[in-house]
């Protein structure tokens, strides 16, 4: 079987991990990127060779491309035109737009986060409803905090059932190297509820999901606490026991070392992960607590790379590459190393 | 009636907003303060003329306050003599060793969370249990979180019955001007449950109570989380309207300028709040969500000064000059200004 | 002699403070202040009980104001008619579009930083250029680290003569409370040279001077960095010498506790200064070293405050209330308290 | 000729690197690393697969090891008798003791910034004093800050002679991971003159330099500005045509994107650098300006790995492995890939 042809269009922060992530499914092909001006990440690409190539959004101007030595290889629609799929990571509101050249061009596309769910045909989650997701046109990702947070829910639900989730999120303010946003400190409210409680009903209509966000100034991942009412009483060794069993899922406690979000960064990189990036969430096993017959644990959310699996599953649905959920999410997890932990 | 005598030990961030507290109080005298070296905080008395008298604890070095010019009026033990109660803010576990010289003068005292509960004859909350604290001799106060939290919860308890509180507490690290501890760019975990959960069922037994807690890098005002469980459902606007009617709870919202922790801070200084304080809690009436039968809020606590009220509530508790709850905190509240904005 | 009549227009961090600082003048008089919304600040005004009456700009909404009950006693036009002069601290390129109603109404203006130079007759700083101020209708203050700067560098160079500096700007990128900017774990870079060093030349032409500057995550005062060239070699005690005789310089020291920015600011809270400000800038006595000829020290900017002396100096030359530098400097601190520590 | 056999002492944030970086000089043989406990690092080496094998100092509890899974392959001594020299990273003060076993089995070693210089034979840099280390026993490299300037200063002191330099350092004040140390909202000063411009003199003796160190709360990289006087006139374009010529410094804009201390961090995970490192100093263009016959400039250190290329350098020389400056520290840019950039 051939590979799946699959495209890039914005290589910031999220198109960048997109595309590396990309070139390490065996069964996919990373034909290009497209981005709009020559950022540190463009230059950076330059500099190791341009292992990917680059193809311009309307409204680049080549001669900046030029100028600095940085091989073009087309334009944005020659690059649409070569692949199965897209993947558009394109600043928030621009990929409905781009939307119009994947469909005049008849192929298929998955949106992150930052779109509004209308752009697609599903909103989407690897584990929590990949059937959903099968041979559709558009899919839209779930965001990062929504995505790390659906993976324990979903998987206490598998096991248990869950009925209500009520989650505190700390949300890291910013990414390593972002200058166009941050907070000094201060902590900033966001009006209850939270956007993930509600994206986490659309995804899982069977849940009751509230929250409240909390901005706080850090870069190295969220924290969200989450406390789940299970059909059943859900004890610390049963939510223990699931976790465990989770492939993209890294249960963790304080005393090993894993004292706050920078440690999982700071171990990512020990690692020799690229970009010290982790696609797992961290869980501390010692956050864990009863809170009479609901259970209260808290999570590590990697916002930069935390979406790469569950679009790499998005893919393998939509372009119909494998319609069953648990093996669609071995096939990516083998291939992004995920859960070699264990 | 002659007034209450009071003393301070340990004029840290804490001792400096009781000696401020006690001199507000129509019915108390502050005698004087007591601490060990000559800190900013005591150069700053100085500066100021000198409005509170300052004795040395054993182990002070008296010619470092001649070497700066800064009046000594006695020793540790010559301002115990001369008051009714001493207020002890000691650096933790100080207060345990100064309790000794409490005994032998036969004076009461009251101590700060930093010590161990047993340094005490009662763990005292100015609302929730301010009966326990009438008549007796040595009193700890809650903490900043805690007490704050006690408010919130003691508010619904009151008006509708709660039977289980799960919080997340956001916590800021350091004060403003703390140069020995700190955070940078870090969030950091505590084993769970936090402290305060487990401190807010000693205040207040027949409630179940859990939680994490998570260490932010900013220095005004911790966020809290609360899903508490009523005996009977409480709707968002059943919360509200309890929450309106308390004297140290000030309700705001978003949309006015309340956009976080800071804000409360900026807003203080520009009430012209001494220090920039805040005796009371905030309150964000916009993080309200039902969730289930459970109802979900946020506050904020400002560290330094929350407990003073709290505090001030002991000593008419300890000195038997009001055996009515209701009535002290209302003459606390009235010498210290809380609930005008209402 | 009657009172000056002033008013204030934006009442944002600078202009809360102008409105105080006049309100201590005993010879000026706060007919009012203006504004455009009913921010936290307006409301803060509001809960003291309008020390200051407030007047509202062209384009506020009167009913915003009346639904939260905070009395509006005028027009702008108003309050320009009824002051001698007004001290403009509205948003950067606001005070360009006010100077017109003041042209208008005939009456003088003094202008912040954020203000273009062409705004104004003088580029204005109290110590250094006061009598190019003396009658001139429109006064533009330097900004906030130009200020303080050149209070350090004109006492040197009146004491023994400078010919050229190169200073460092370590910046504080917000202020406490601020929502609307910020910087997370990133030290920022300007463009050399900074516009500090080009403003001191403005103001001291007889001195060459360049600097770079660098923004980081703090919001509790800025620091410098000099390394000044005098007409005579100028040792340690020679500087020191000459910041003691300073009314507005505070020397300290790190053994003292004053360890950095944010020591000051706890400090001005202990002090029980209004809104824990501080009006004179720190200057560390530990940081001078000599560069062998060059005289090298470390200065601490109160970012929300130290313009307003130097802005109250602009009141008494613009309306020819003392023609004469020191008396009319002298006069200023007299009433704001600065150079009593000494 | 066989390859250099290398151990490492200490496997912490600075140990590793040092281990990374002799894998990949092509005459060297990592032949291991020794710590004390299973930190995250070394939780890390596990799942990686033990890459470098692990020896025991005196003092570790191997069950610790064994209770995870960690393979140990000998003591310290063990490792000290296989190795030509070692590299110790060891906390401040451990280095002095390990020394005595290094002397004991008659070994070289080389110490990092944070013993006392009396620990060693040679005071060390790559580029400015490598002569003085060939053949020698024991050498101490400069610390990170003074490792990256004293490259810039070499770099134009051997281009057009330096006389005098006068630094501002602004200290990045934790490393990302690091949560033993920190700083919250404050700037805090250290007394001048700072210990780098010490260092340097004592590296370059025949430069007078003197300066200022600031602490700020971010992780990533620390600035230094430096104003640098010549034996001559050095113009903004000679500073910069010779600092384009050096192989260890990045000359960049802030218009390319290189906006402060974030962005070089951020480019190296874009890079691909393994831990997101980087080796080379940031040297800004548009940071240079003239201060009269002085020039002014701004580098970034990135504090984790700049060591590393001179502590490389540093072996060459120690174990005579070359004797000529240029062609050491070639040797060592081309096996750590230095300069390709240009």
């Amino acid at each position: 079987m051939s590979k799946i042809k699959v495209g890039v269009a914005g290589y910031g922060v999220i198109g960048q991990r997109l595309a590396d992530g990309v070139a390490r499914q065996g069964d996919m092909e990373l034909v290009g990127i497209a981005d709009l001006a020559p950022t540190l990440s463009i230059r950076a690409l330059k500099e190791k060779g341009m292992p990917y190539d680059l193809y311009l959004v309307d409204g680049a101007d080549k001669s900046q491309f030029d100028a600095v030595g940085i091989p073009v290889s087309g334009t944005f629609e020659e690059l649409i035109d070569k692949v199965d799929i897209m993947l558009d990571s394109s600043p928030g509101g621009v990929g409905a737009k781009n939307k119009e050249l994947y469909v005049k061009h008849n192929k298929k596309a998955i949106f992150q986060g930052g779109e509004k769910n209308s752009v697609a045909d599903v909103f989407f989650h690897g584990y929590a409803n990949y059937e959903k997701g099968v041979g559709q046109n558009y899919l839209k990702l779930t965001s990062c905090n929504t995505t790390g947070l659906i993976r324990s829910v979903d998987c206490l639900d598998r096991a248990y059932g869950i009925e209500k989730v009520a989650i505190t999120i700390i949300r890291r303010v910013a990414d390593p190297g972002d200058y166009h946003r941050g907070l000094t400190n201060a902590l900033q409210m966001d009006k209850a509820p939270s956007h993930q409680a509600v994206d986490l009903m659309t995804i899982m209509p069977h849940i009751e999901a509230t929250g409240i966000l909390v901005h706080t100034p850090v870069t190295h991942g969220h924290i969200i606490t989450v406390v789940a009412k299970g059909k059943q009483k859900i004890t610390k060794q049963m939510a223990l026991d699931a976790f465990l069993t989770h492939d993209r899922i890294r249960v963790v406690t304080i005393d090993e070392g894993f004292k706050g979000n920078a440690s999982f960064f700071r171990y990512a990189r020990d690692l020799g992960n690229p970009r010290g990036d982790m696609y797992e969430i961290g869980l501390w096993a010692d956050s864990i607590v009863e809170s009479g017959d609901d259970i209260m644990y808290a999570i590590n959310i990697p916002q930069e790379s935390v979406t790469i699996p569950e679009t790499m599953d998005g893919i393998r649905a939509a372009c119909c590459m494998e319609t069953d959920r648990l093996k669609a999410v071995a096939e990516t997890n083998k291939y992004l190393g995920l859960g070699k932990w264990k």
